[in-house]
């Protein structure tokens, strides 16, 4: 008997023998090579008239002492008696902290999904050729099962089950109370895993960090101190502060990682994803059979193909926005000959053209740099991940930015760059909003209403829980949760916004703490509402998107020195000689970019208190080796 | 009975009871607390005339036994027979390759010489209160005893012997054939530990780097190309290289520490330094007793001291350069109204008093530095060193790039420039290669030649070999090899002349191609001859020396951007307006500074091949770990 943590639906025309064979090689016990987790199919008592539910759906589960030695092998870190943190062992498992009795309560359920999702992964074919009853589906020994059977279409999904009663208590405490508090951080790491909590920690993180930029932008605002003569001191705020707080977050983030046990974990060797093709080999690594692919060839592709794509893209992207701002010209010109008010309408069409235009190219390319990346076959998803992020990263960066670019460095035109920011920062929030929280949530609604009007046509009203396999179904059709990149991503062009030109625009700082708090609950309402619960990631850091931060602020260093150097009020000391005003400007952001990058070499990225726990752990793995020597001579 | 490895020497008003107490001490089994290594007083057979021989000199051995669980405690890296390097252990030692019989030959005795120096550091007070003897020598439970000893003056010196047939062989197919081949890094490693032997590799490697640079500058040089037209190629051709040559350095130091075992192995604990003093507590890490001192003392002296003061000599040393510039002005206006072969000599005076200034301030600079930098009672060698390096750093760069940056974009005179560029390599590298190794060799000559006309006085002529004792007192007497610092410090500076001004000077490369390959001859002939045999040290790569060279790469690309902005050639297409051509030679070296990060990204800093070895390591590990965990089960 165990606990279902986990679902698992295959495709409804799976055979049965295949079925039964899935089903006996999860069962199995690990020293005949399978993972010996416990698997039961799903059984609706209720049978609804439709026929569209598939029969397929099983439920995973494990014996409290098999959670404990997966926990082992996964190398989860746990807190200790003494406050550290350690890697858990059985043999030890009476020096953890929260271990009672059995354990029973020892291990979270994120913990145990997580475990779950790791063996099933890591169940290995032996000597058979295929799946049996699908010929097509080959295997050969030491490929993984599931992910076969995933890269086949046999698996349809796998994903870990709500827990009702947490998720309650979550939800409470996190968004539907109105207060003024932090969020339950602990909290949302024990129920999703600490990836999405350092993705929570670092957005309210962020939104603290504004908080000191939006209270001198309003002042700045209401007297109307945006003269541009004075941003001067605003920009220089600006740059010592995208600096300071990326370096503190770093060390934040230890601080979270270290007390979540994700600081000092190993990570587990990673399996080819699913999608990776190849000359079946021996991975030199492993030694285990699997496809093998060029690095060559890979990097061919990347450095021929993907690299010329994004380019040609920017520089289309480039070309759009020159066109736009011939339009505004022509349209203005049109304007400022006969004003009437069709033609002061007539003004914002561009702007809504060009705006319509970025939104279409963005998803065009988003699809686009999806396939290539694929096409680039990498081995691992991290890697798959990463190549990515960088390309959508930077085309969005461009398609955000190029224009603000031009109107404060070609036109040099310090009003029309206050506007064009102003009305790109307000409509992207309103369309994300709206896009992101609305939208998703009333789709959900709809789906739930029609759930429960099916149920409760066949129950008494007492019975208020959804039965397990109802809630079971429910989840299943529920949205799949595609990771933290368009909320990693949206927050870095907020980070752009606020960082490169704000100073022109003062209350930019207001706006996206405002937005900020407003996406704190919306995030929240989606996660525990309208998608199903994702596995949780073992995640130490906010990964790729740090270095993508720290680029931006070395960019905001040299927009605001930029910015500075053409003030009127710098302008004024070097009236004589334009040339003297660049080469100081230019010297002054030198010095500091040394600045910026000593600084980051001073201050260290983990707080002191936990580098000394960490070094107290090496040693004593030290100086336990050296005692086994000793005996052993 | 065990072969001597390791002399010490005690100061010779040693109390008896010390010495009876000290040696009785390193005699001890490791479970008395002792580190169980044989020491023995050297007996010298002929008892000179003179007084003044130590008697206190004691030779270090240990049994082969000893030494290799000693190779285990320290962590050795030795290759298996599969090729892959491991941490060596007892049990599993017929699995290493050189490993026959009972391992006599198995660790070369630089080795040995490591494992007992790491042993003797190791060798803790367990209750005395003092040293027998002499009561002001305070011990306290843990304190490392060797370390106490050094600091209070009762051990004058710790170090290793000289392996005269290893020597004679190194020598012979280092420095003593002429010939057109690499130096032999692995028997340079066998014999001094990996630290000397990267930085040979780096000298090498720096020297081949120079090659093409100086093949494109003979040529420059022989037609005259240098009349500043025809410099844009030449400082495109350096930027380009010396952030290439860099990053490939890091992947070849991988592959060398690879092989020679030091990439991955863990660094042991590091002791307090002799000197660092503090209130007696507890350490958090190993929970030790050793002396304390708060952080955040050290950093205000840091920060509240040395940088100022720092800073203050690099303006003292601004200072004394526009003084000279001054003096060069007056000198050539006075030839310029009456040139007579009087004033002609006379032009010479500002550079000669000049030069011995600048020589006078390193000097007395680096004396201030390492008083400073003992003064910040730095608890690790690597962390006062590392300080140091800093400091010294910044002032020598400045000392000698200060007037080359003034007269290149201040003065604007390239002539003067290419002019002062030349005087400065040519004297530096000759005041350079007189001090380094001519200086020293003379003067280690007349003392072996004193000692071997002492020792043959009272010998037959027959024995050509010195005996023992004679060698072990001959070899007391030798320099102490201070440590790497001064070689790299001047790789540093040439590095310096060549990448950032080099473009005027295209003799510059060849000239450090020639330096560099007197450098290598002196340089082995020093470490052979003249010095102690130094403790080898187990480095993995550069250190911060790495970082230093990095820097200088990123300053070369500023420079030579600028000099390039300001050639004629590039001016030419500009005449309109000079603003033009600022923004975008300012342009031009942002992007360029882009593209080095980027590539410092790309390339990866271990080659594949060690990457695979290394995660097929860690794989092997994780494995053996669960199938450890399946079996307690």
């Amino acid at each position: 008997m165990f606990t279902p943590l986990v679902v698992v639906e295959l495709a409804s025309d799976t055979k049965e023998e295949a079925i039964a064979w899935i089903l006996s090689r999860i069962r199995d016990q690990q020293q005949n090579g399978g993972v010996h987790v416990g698997v039961d199919p799903l059984n609706s008592k209720i049978s609804f008239d439709c026929e569209k539910e598939n029969p397929n759906m099983f439920l995973v589960g494990a014996t409290r002492q098999r959670l404990l030695s997966g926990a082992e092998e996964v190398g989860l870190f746990k807190e200790c008696n003494d406050g550290s943190m350690r890697g858990f062992t059985c043999a030890n498992k009476h020096n953890f902290k929260d271990f009672e009795g059995d354990g029973d309560s020892f291990l979270n359920m994120a913990e145990c999904q997580y475990i779950i999702k790791h063996e099933l992964d890591t169940l290995r074919a032996k000597d058979e050729t295929h799946v049996p009853g699908h010929t097509q589906v080959k295997l050969y020994p030491g490929k993984s099962i599931i992910r076969r059977l995933q890269s086949k279409g046999i698996l349809i999904q796998i994903f870990p089950l709500h827990g009702q009663e947490e998720l309650k208590r979550l939800s409470f405490s996190w968004y539907k109370k109105v207060k003024l508090s932090f969020q339950p951080l602990d909290n949302i790491r024990h129920y999703y895993g600490e990836g999405q909590a350092l993705y929570f920690g670092f957005l309210e993180y962020f939104t603290f960090a504004l908080v000191p930029m939006a209270l001198i932008g309003v002042p700045y605002y209401l007297f109307d101190w945006e003269d541009y003569d004075k941003y001067v001191i605003f920009a220089v705020f600006n740059l010592v502060w995208c600096t300071v707080i990326l370096e503190l977050w770093k060390r934040f983030s230890a601080s979270l990682a270290y007390r979540w046990g994700t600081l000092s974990r190993k990570k587990a060797f990673e399996e080819p994803r699913p999608g990776f093709h190849g000359t079946l080999g021996f991975n030199p690594v492993t030694g285990r059979k699997e496809p093998l692919y060029p690095n060559a060839k890979r990097q061919l592709r990347v450095y021929l193909v993907s690299l010329p794509f994004v380019l040609l893209c920017l520089y289309l992207s480039l070309y759009i926005m020159m066109i736009y701002f011939q339009m505004e010209g022509w349209v203005l010109s049109f304007h400022d000959e006969e004003p009437t008010f069709w033609t002061g309408i007539l003004m914002f069409i561009p702007s809504i053209i060009y705006a319509v235009v970025i939104e279409i190219m963005n998803l065009i390319y988003r699809y686009a740099a999806e396939f290539l990346t694929e096409w680039e076959n990498h081995r691992l998803e991290s890697s798959y991940q990463n190549h990515l992020v960088l390309k959508v990263l930077v085309f969005n960066f461009f398609n955000c930015f190029a224009s603000l670019f031009y109107i404060a460095f070609v036109m040099q035109d310090m009003v029309l760059l206050r506007q064009s920011l102003a009305t790109l920062l307000i409509t992207s929030q309103i369309l994300n909003q709206f896009m992101e929280a609305f939208l998703p949530y009333w789709l959900q609604r709809r789906r739930n209403k029609k759930m429960i009007r099916k149920v409760q046509k066949r129950r008494t009203v007492e019975e208020k829980e959804l039965p397990l396999a109802e809630q079971v179904r429910l989840e299943a059709d529920m949205s799949t949760y595609l990771g933290t990149f368009d909320d990693y991503l949206e927050l870095f062009l907020l980070f752009g916004y606020v960082s490169l030109f704000s100073c022109t625009y003062p209350l930019a700082a207001v706006l996206v703490v405002l937005n900020n708090v407003t996406e704190v609950y919306s995030d929240a309402f989606k996660m525990c509402r309208v998608f199903k619960r994702p596995f949780s990631d073992p995640a130490a850091n906010i990964g790729v998107w740090q270095l993508a931060f720290e680029a931006m602020s070395v960019i905001a260093i040299v927009t605001n020195c930029a910015l500075i150097g053409m003030s009127p009020q710098v302008k004024a000391y070097f009236t004589e000689s334009e040339t003297q005003l660049i080469l100081w400007t230019v010297a002054i952001e030198h010095m500091l970019l040394a600045f910026k990058f000593i600084l980051t070499f001073l201050i260290p990225d983990v707080p002191k208190h936990i580098q000394i726990k960490l070094a107290r752990l090496e040693f004593e793995s030290l100086e336990a080796l050296k005692k086994k020597v000793r005996k052993t001579l």
